[in-house]
Order: structure tokens, then C-alpha cells, then sequence
């Protein structure tokens, strides 16, 4: 019987390529058997998706930057309890794309809340449920953004539209959090041609925690 | 020019006679000419309003427990941040319905998520707004919830349900809370004649904070 499964979580600035390096990873889980799910919160989970609903919702102009830092994390354990426990506990591997680390970086870290203030709350909501492993799709703002501009055709989001500066600021979140929790967190050169990333976050795992796979 | 208004939350268990005494207090405060407001979370505001609505509905029963304590949060700061706020600004004094001993003595103690990680989120979701004065109506669980039935006549709610030793566990609760924050929260004998205990409350606030209106 298979036991529990490991809890890995994506986490990239604007153009770092998250989406595509997730799909990516997870046709690689398929061809390797290893059973997995990809999720990213709400993940169609009905509370949290109310609550994010709140939290995105144009009208709600007057929201309070705490209000919506503890939103987050309600959706969060929302979430978790819902997905991603059930998941781990039938042995599967759980993608989670984006996760606390996003809340740290953009909220306490860039957007001046504190670290200390948003991990505080965060801790609460994720009880014991840390991620085995954190790969963090790491690109230059500029260059990030100088992609999502040229490849992806996609529509340009309020994020994307911040300047530089916060996208600078964030990233030295990333590097921070890095220090702070250096063995779950791996930075990945996400600049590199797709299968190159790819491998990158496949070694990073393997020297994380894939190894236990073959136990 | 008036100040900075006072900020006096209100707590008492089932059928401490919390409601009354709170009509009471903004009549007292009337007649002595001090400007104020009552008001209880999530008092009229919006977002706060929809957060409340998410963790009273009743279709929603696979709300976790953190879940739930991170809502309750939320619609707090918001509630102060739009409410609260603005009126101490106005220079009125703001009487509270229920606050953060609420969930530190219910959720954090009674229930069992932990006073220290109840206070956490907490601490993030109100900032540097401690109330100057709380006023604790005591009574004994079993005298409380007689009171219920024989005078208000008003239906006995889900928490009036709960049995005895869950009401005996809040009141100790709050008690604890009164060894942590002795200077803030005042305990009320609740199983007094009205106007003795109203007598006591404004006793409490005069020790505390209403000194501070003859300056």
C-alpha cells in the first residue's frame, strides 16, 4: 500500500513560466507512475472560492490589506482541508501552484505587511501541513515581463501592470524566504530553454524528496 | 477640539444580560453628553457583512475550524477599519457588542484551536486597536441560561444549546483572559438587579477611562 504522498509547491514571479513548467511536471509524474493532482487555490473547493470571490470582487474597494491577507490564508486552510489533506492521505503527490510563499513575498515582503505578521496567520491556517518541497521559478522582472509580452499573447493582469519595482521587490522576498527556510525551498534558473528548467526541478525534487519513491 | 473617542467592548455569556446593558450604557452616555456609538461585528458592513454570511451558512458544513477563526478575523479588521476607526478618529466613544476575548475565550479556549493562535490572528487583524476598557458580564452558566428561558422569551439559539460544561468552559476562559489583561478587562457581577450592574459598569469605566473626559 502506498503511503502518504509529498506536498510540492510552485512558486514564480510574472513570465517565470509556472503554468507551462507545471503541466510539464505533471506529464513527467504520469510517465514516471507516480500518482499526482495539480491544484491551485480555491481549487473549485466551495468555501474558498466564495472567499476568494470576496477578496477579487472590483467593488470591494474599501477592503483593509489586512482584511485580505487573512482571506487569503481563510482560503488557504479552506482549501487544504478540502484537497490537498485528502490527496496526501490517499497517497497522491500534490502540485500546489502558488502557496504561502506567494503570501510572504507579495503581502508581508513587498507590500509591507510584514513577514513575521503574514507567516504569523499563514501558520495558522496550514497547521502543520509545510510543503516537503518548494521549487521557485526564479527570472530577472525584466525579463519575465519582457516574455509575457512577446510569447504568451495572454491578456496583461493588474500584477503584471505594478512596476518593476514591486516586481524587484518581490523577488528579493524570494530570496530572503530562501535564506529562512533553505532546505525546502529550492531556486530553479527559470530563464533557461523549458526542458532545461525541466530538469532542474526534477533534480531539485530528486535530491528533496523523490528519493523517497523508491524506497 | 474633542479627542480620540474611547474604545469599551462588551462580553458576558448567555443571558449575562449583555444586550440590556448595553442599551443602558449608550443611554447613561446620552445624558451625560458624550458622544458615541454602538455597534457589533459585522455592523452593517459590506464586506464584513459577506464574510459573516459565508460562516453562518448553514449548506456550509465542511467549514474547518481555522477556516472559520480566519473569517471571524477578517471581518473584524474590516469592521474596524471602516467602523470602528473612523468614529475614535470622530472623537466618539465606541461601544463594541463582542470583540477579540469572544474568540479568544470561545474558539481559542472552549473550543480547543489554542488561545495563543486564536490571539495571533488576532493581533494581525486588529493592529495596535486594543480596546481601552472590556467589561465582562459574569454569570454562572446555569443562572444565565435559566434567565434565558424564563424572561427574554426570545428563541434559544445554537450556543444556548451546547451543554452547560461548554458554557462553564468559556467562563473560565475569560477568566484566564482576565489574569492576561488585567489593566483592559474588568469583571462585572452580571447576576445583579440592572441598575446595580450598570452602577458597576460605569464604576469600572470611571476607574478605567471616563476619568479622562473631565480633562
Amino acid at each position: 500500500m502506498q503511503g502518504r504522498g509529498k506536498f510540492i509547491t510552485l512558486e514564480g514571479g510574472e513570465g517565470s513560466g509556472k503554468t507551462t513548467m507545471i503541466s510539464k511536471l505533471g506529464s513527467y509524474f504520469e510517465e514516471q507512475g507516480i500518482p499526482y493532482v495539480v491544484t491551485r487555490e480555491p481549487g473549485g473547493i466551495e468555501i474558498a472560492e466564495k472567499i476568494r470571490a470576496i477578496i477579487l470582487n472590483p467593488l470591494h474597494t474599501a477592503m483593509d490589506a489586512r482584511t485580505e491577507a487573512l482571506l487569503y490564508a481563510a482560503a488557504r486552510s479552506q482549501h487544504l482541508a478540502e484537497k490537498v489533506e485528502p490527496a496526501l492521505k490517499a497517497g497522491k503527490t500534490v502540485i500546489c501552484d502558488r502557496f504561502v510563499d506567494s503570501s510572504l513575498a507579495y503581502q508581508g515582503y513587498a507590500r509591507g505587511l510584514g513577514v513575521e505578521n503574514v507567516w504569523a496567520i499563514n501558520r495558522f491556517a496550514i497547521g502543520e501541513l509545510m510543503p516537503d518541497v518548494t521549487l521557485y521559478l526564479d527570472i530577472e522582472p525584466e525579463a519575465g515581463l519582457a516574455r509575457i509580452d512577446a510569447h504568451d499573447g495572454r491578456e496583461v493582469n493588474r500584477l503584471d501592470l505594478e512596476s518593476l519595482e514591486f516586481h524587484r521587490k518581490v523577488r528579493e522576498g524570494y530570496f530572503l524566504l530562501k535564506e529562512q527556510f533553505p532546505d525546502r525551498i529550492k531556486v530553479i534558473d527559470a530563464s533557461q530553454k523549458q526542458e532545461e528548467v525541466l530538469a532542474a526541478m526534477i533534480l531539485s525534487l530528486e535530491t528533496g524528496i523523490l528519493k523517497d519513491f523508491d524506497e
